[in-house]
């Protein structure tokens, strides 16, 4: 205890260099097929492709009669109707004749345009009024008019998602349309949330004395959950290397990425780093980042029963917790589960208020606000910016990247330019 | 079918108006109390309050030493040490001595200050190097030096969370902070999604001749699972009235909203308005829209076994369906789930390249991408913009707001700075 290092031995870096030593030791997660159901949120890996053509028959993209371009306008004798699901070879189209049709419906052989029901009227109907006879075609069609031809969305073979895709809405629905009904995608990883201190105590107990609730746990697999990675909860620890011991090897034993919060202070009690070195023979890439909040953020690799770890050491503050969550977990997480844009969207923002500056790198939680008229949105502080205060990054929409404090620079002024990373919509 | 309209009897509208028709129709849905665990994406219909305050304790911000800031800098008994968890009357402090403490934990009673070990310096230690004896203050304390008092993040009584307020990640952490782990939210509209059209087949079956595979029943119920709200596949109807009536039937019966997509063109086989309005007794608000895709956009309300149902009809063309989904479905959806900020956030991007316009206003797909040094996005159409070609949707991150065409004005240049509604990140 007496002869502990007074200063960190670790050096501090930037948070682009902890950034990129964090996405450099990302492998990306094997691979597993899946139903087209469930792939919602996954990367695909493998390229897909139609069979057939879509539409798979010339399709009427109005409702109204199928005809013979060269005919003009005029009358036509009305022989038929196409109807939506009904065989293309059904009726056939002469000229002088036409036949009724609908939006989607197949084009019959013989007719090479659609005229809008709009565009006609209606001449001689039978006795009872049920069946159109003749109708008047206003204007004159051109070949093609109002037809799909057969295959114009999707040409059968045609690839139509490639690997690395995101699997959206649309995308799903795509998948639906060409009958690829199991996809090949990137699995995603595996992330244990561990929380470590003796203060700590579960949040569903009545507050005991000298205690406070863990809510970094609680945050963090909601975090996790909301962006859809399967988590998994490894307890409170306790500061002390047996306790401290078990749970870490309980957690990487169920795994890929191994989250904890607390312990990596300076302090006698901050055991993780020790643990993880002495113990588990882990690397420490980082244990010290020049950025307020989340100084202390550690990372360090292990191999564990045989399988390469990820851990990130964040800090037990709840406000640095989720920051530094938002900037190095979630992007690991994405690249792991092959996502080619794992980083953050980063927009341009102007200052509702002048910004006193930190001698460090500030990630200040802000809200955004687009006025009628502006090009930019205009960035509003969600408070007090105290890093233990997880009520200033409640309802926060971004993360303000700000500079650090110069001399020459001890504050933005109202209006400037700010970058802001998006952490929500 | 022979008299049959050959124009819509219904006014075409704009999008503000068809927006505000379904939004005015919207009530909020009732409450219900669940687990802090699962209460992520609700919105809380009661306020939170924090029945103790935080920290609980004075709390060191630092690890270092509790002192008597009057002492100054210099010499200091080191008379035992205050880690997180232990109670805070263990200790107290007297002049002349201090007490070893760690982050978080409890300031000792007598303490008005805390020295951070960076500033210290060990002088005495005992005779086999384990405790600490005497060390220096390097500089002068102030009062209340790196001690958070109780309270400072949270008073006890202090309102947290109000009604409405969105439960994210970080609002989740701090219903767990105060050990509020049951909360009153607003429930979430369950939506029921019918597709409709003698063309449509299931996308797991082998496709049958004259037939194509139902696509927007996946798409719109992946959407709705996207943005987590209830959902129910309610199949695929026939275009006769026996078969859409007993599907709506159905439908209704399990639902707050049902979508159903196909069946409002002007086609005789185009039934959903007549059998909603003959055996629903429905309210038809609006029936076109002047907007590109989505025309045909229907939107009926009815009473079904005593209760309101909203009914979004949407056109069968995949794009369409999409846009439309996200332009009214899911602003409904948030509304109903007591959302304040219901409508999607628009901001301004640059075109990077010529677009023709529409003589209706044209939501089209597009991608964004910031560059180094400008301010604003740049926006990428997804390709071919026909409103049947579901690929142009795939992977869009924002709908460009398109004026109309004008004798003036038939295209816009590239660089013209447009709206985008973000759809998603
Ligand atoms: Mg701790
Ligand atoms: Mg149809």
């Amino acid at each position: 205890i007496c002869r502990r290092s007074r200063k960190s031995p670790y050096p501090m870096i930037s948070v682009a260099e902890a950034t990129n030593a964090v996405i450099s030791a990302a492998w990306q997660c094997s691979t597993k097929r899946i139903k087209m159901d469930s792939a919602l949120g996954y990367v695909l890996a493998e390229d897909i492709q139609a069979a057939d053509p879509l539409p798979p028959f010339p399709a009427s993209i109005k409702d109204g009669y199928a005809v013979v371009a060269n005919d003009g306008a005029g009358l036509r004798k009305v022989s038929g109707s196409s109807t939506a699901g009904c065989k293309p070879e059904l009726y056939s189209v002469v000229s002088g004749e036409c036949t009724r049709i609908n939006t989607g419906a197949p084009v019959p052989p013989g007719a090479d345009a659609v005229v809008q029901v709009e565009d006609t009227n209606l001449l001689v109907e039978d006795d009872d009024g049920r069946v159109e006879l003749e109708i008047e075609i206003l204007k004159a069609p051109f070949v093609g008019q109002d037809i799909r031809p057969t295959g114009c969305d999707i040409a059968a073979g045609q690839t139509i998602l490639t690997t690395g895709t995101l699997l959206g809405a649309s995308e799903i629905g795509l998948l639906a349309t060409v009958g690829v009904t199991e996809v090949l995608v990137v699995s995603k990883p595996t992330v244990a949330i561990l929380s470590t201190g003796n203060e700590l105590q579960d949040p569903n107990e009545p507050l005991r004395v000298g205690y406070i609730r863990d809510s970094n746990k609680t945050t963090l697999i909601a975090l996790l959950k909301q962006h859809d990675f399967p988590v998994i909860d490894a307890g409170i620890a306790k500061d002390d290397p047996t306790s401290l011991l078990k749970s870490l090897k309980s957690a990487l034993a169920q795994a890929d990425v191994l989250v904890t919060t607390g312990g990596v202070s300076m302090g006698d009690r901050d055991l993780l780093r020790p643990v993880l070195v002495s113990d588990f023979q882990a690397e420490i890439h980082f244990a010290q980042v020049f950025m307020k909040p989340g100084k202390p953020t550690t990372f360090a690799t292990c191999i564990y029963s045989g399988q390469k770890k990820l851990i990130l050491g964040l800090p037990g503050n709840p406000v640095s917790a989720v920051v530094t969550s938002n900037l190095y977990l979630l992007p690991l997480c994405r690249k792991m589960s092959g996502r080619a844009n794992y980083m953050y969207t980063c927009i341009r923002a102007k200052l509702s208020a002048p910004v006193r500056l930190d001698p460090r790198p500030e990630y200040h939680r802000a809200t955004l606000c687009w006025k009628e008229g502006e090009d930019l949105p205009v960035v509003y502080s969600t408070g007090n910016q105290l890093s233990s205060r997880l009520l200033s990054m409640a309802s926060a929409q971004v993360l303000l990247r700000l500079p650090p404090r110069t001399e020459d620079q001890e504050s933005l002024p109202e209006n400037t330019i700010v970058e802001a990373l998006l952490l929500q919509f």
